[in-house]
């Protein structure tokens, strides 16, 4: 099977057998990135532009290291610094970029849609690193990699995610991709947070996140972005940790060997209690370094071409 | 011909000759850039460092892809993160960039000789990347290998730039350019922002863009600094739209197909109308991909060495 | 004789015979640094990151152009952009480090002790770039390879550091260094700036710079932190540069050839009169040299392995 897009964009346009070969590249990807000399010659030549209109430590990290294993040259545009101040638009930032024969732009911006918006206007590759509430495809990449590993597979596995699901590209991503691959979602959250919309997603939702804990084979949990508590949207903290924050007793409720997972940055003793981030059954560190894994995958599938294969 | 400068400061010391070699050399640099794999090995173990006093997206990224392509290794200084806010002078972190063992400083700064300071200090190559309102010879260089190609020369090519003259670096550059290069060059602007002394330049200048259009071979605007506008010097924004804005309609009257120009970014409606930028006349991507071929070439003259040479 | 550490972290638990090996592999290093192409495939495959959560212009430069000589891959991650501004502890930072297989971390941090905290949390090596008021051991290393070179030894050699005693952690990884390879310091400062408890150190102090200058092989004036001078510790200004400030007058109380240094940026007719920054004597433009020199040797040492070696 081959790579046919141009872009990773969001999970809606993926079929499960696609997620599947990027997960698959991604495996051979990770076994590179053990080794103690971590560079491969396979993109030699080819420019990659970070295009970060929002910050982040360790998403843009995740995809520098893994252009860089790749050979790739890398170059960052931070808004601060950028044309942007200057109140260029987005679509002539574009251009300017497609003219300097950029190879890969890896766009995160807080416009939902800014990422499919390049990818119509450039002949150069795009990857959504998160646009507004919209999409991250990567991240939930990086899930469903630690998950197959952790768990073996998909089907009939129960997931359950909570937090600030009305926010989050995260969830929206996740939950997506994971009705693809045959898994069972929950999606779980005050109702503030979790409006009635949501159910267009097509998964399970719940306020109450006690009652859907039995059986879950992995439970996420999202970052609270405190900033957004003025809002009124949001529970009280106090409210919220009593309901919502994963605690080893909380999570004694599954009746099984339950993965934790978090996208970091983590509020610990907020949305997760500090104890479980620790403990043998947080995945955590894993999902950072499948990140590097998934994202020199796609990077790999995007723009590394056919004739020098590493997977077949 | 061989390249006999350490620095690449401005346009005044530049013969004709000298300049069709930087261009010459930028057509070779092209043929690169178009390639899959866009990466010599001819500046390896060269360091290259990017000093910026004042931020821009376009400028850093062009000499960064251009320095990064011909194989060398490139650092970046940031004024906010720099010494700079801990009140070294220039001289100093000057000298301290010459221990470090660099090769090339590219050089961004608000003060007028800025570059030059620098050229003078060290023994390292330097390349003014644009300082205060004086001079930005790769803007120029970038400009004329587009009209070169577009054009076929510059004998006898009317070229018209209009906009806040007095300010731009850009304008100076060209205006110096263009003469030695045999064009014939009319500066248009608000007589608030083309003072008589302009005049010293040696070409022709004009308040009435309308009248000088006819015969123009290109058309650049300038980029106008909507921040200047408190200034005093500025015409409203109506009346500068309304006398200096470039439209298909006042292209008309050039009475030939005339390029369009502009080194971004752009205010589209202010000084240039979008559906001109966007037209088949625009050369705007152009000079950008111009930027990273000429970049390159100059970077390779001044510390490619004679003995590795790309072109003769 | 191999090196045994993971980490460098101060001078405290470094023996004297032990700051010489890396002051003959920072020899070698100097030797590749003089070469028209300064590059090493020793470390290619390996990745740096630098951590800065304070800003530094000379120092992340110097690290990071001994990193990229050495053939390693660099990131950067700066404060402002990174998710400490989202809340993140150092302890979270350091594991998402680890979990992308990070070799290297070279940190700065405001907080006395964040290097080895890092280092405990991490098997990636840990290079302390500056830690609060507690340690600098590159610079103190690249000081001490200045003196080597300069001065033949540091047996019976006479050190003299003045300045802000109290808040250097130049002057503290100096001191504990210059005393284990046998020369002798002399810290001087006014009274507020240099408490009785500073002699834990064990090594000579004094408040009048004048009395003790005769005989000093070398004299090491400190940055004056000016933003300090707000915490009424500091003497006036006027009075810091009549008791405090290196002149060529002053100096001649040595009786012989001292040389002048200064671990930079400098507030030049402060702490140092400019004349003397641009004399002979001085000797501050050799330290950045020898600063990349002896980072070289170090990250050399800590992930070269001891296979591909540079140095017996």
């Amino acid at each position: 099977m081959k790579w046919m897009y141009k872009d990773l964009l969001d999970m809606d346009k993926l079929e499960g057998k696609e997620i599947e070969l990027i997960l698959e590249t991604a495996v051979s990807m990770k076994e590179i990135l053990g080794r103690p000399i971590k560079k491969l010659p396979t993109l030699r030549g080819k420019s990659v532009l970070l295009l970060f209109y929002e910050s982040s430590t360790r998403t843009r990290t995740s995809f520098e290291t893994a252009a860089k294993i790749l050979g790739a040259d890398t170059g960052n545009i931070a808004v601060a610094q950028s044309s942007v101040t200057k109140g260029e638009s987005l679509l002539d930032t574009a251009r300017t970029l497609q003219a300097m024969n950029v190879d890969l732009v890896i766009v995160r911006h807080s416009g939902s849609g800014a990422a499919q918006f390049l990818a119509d206007e450039l002949s150069a590759s795009v990857i959504n690193a998160g646009d507004g509430q919209h999409a991250h495809p990567t991240q939930a990449l990086l899930d469903f990699l630690t998950m197959k590993e952790k768990l073996g597979g998909f089907q009939d596995r129960k997931i359950v995610i909570v937090g600030d699901i009305l926010h989050s590209r995260v969830a929206r991503s996740n939950a997506i991709g994971l009705k693809k691959l045959g898994a069972e979602v929950v999606l779980v959250g005050p109702p503030t947070l979790l409006p009635p919309e949501m159910s267009y997603l097509g998964v399970q939702t719940s306020y109450d996140l006690d009652s859907v804990l039995e059986g879950a084979d992995a439970v996420m949990a999202l970052r609270l972005q405190l900033e957004r508590q003025q809002s009124g949207l949001f529970p009280s903290l106090r409210e919220y940790r009593e309901l919502y924050c994963l605690t080893p007793e909380r999570l004694r409720k599954t009746g099984k060997e339950t993965i934790i997972m978090h996208p970091g940055p983590m509020n610990r003793g907020v949305e997760i209690a500090g104890e479980l981030a620790d403990s043998p059954l947080s995945v955590i560190e894993e999902q950072v370094t499948n990140g590097v894994a998934v994202r020199m995958a796609l990077i790999y599938l995007l723009i590394g071409g056919g004739t020098n294969s590493v997977v077949d």
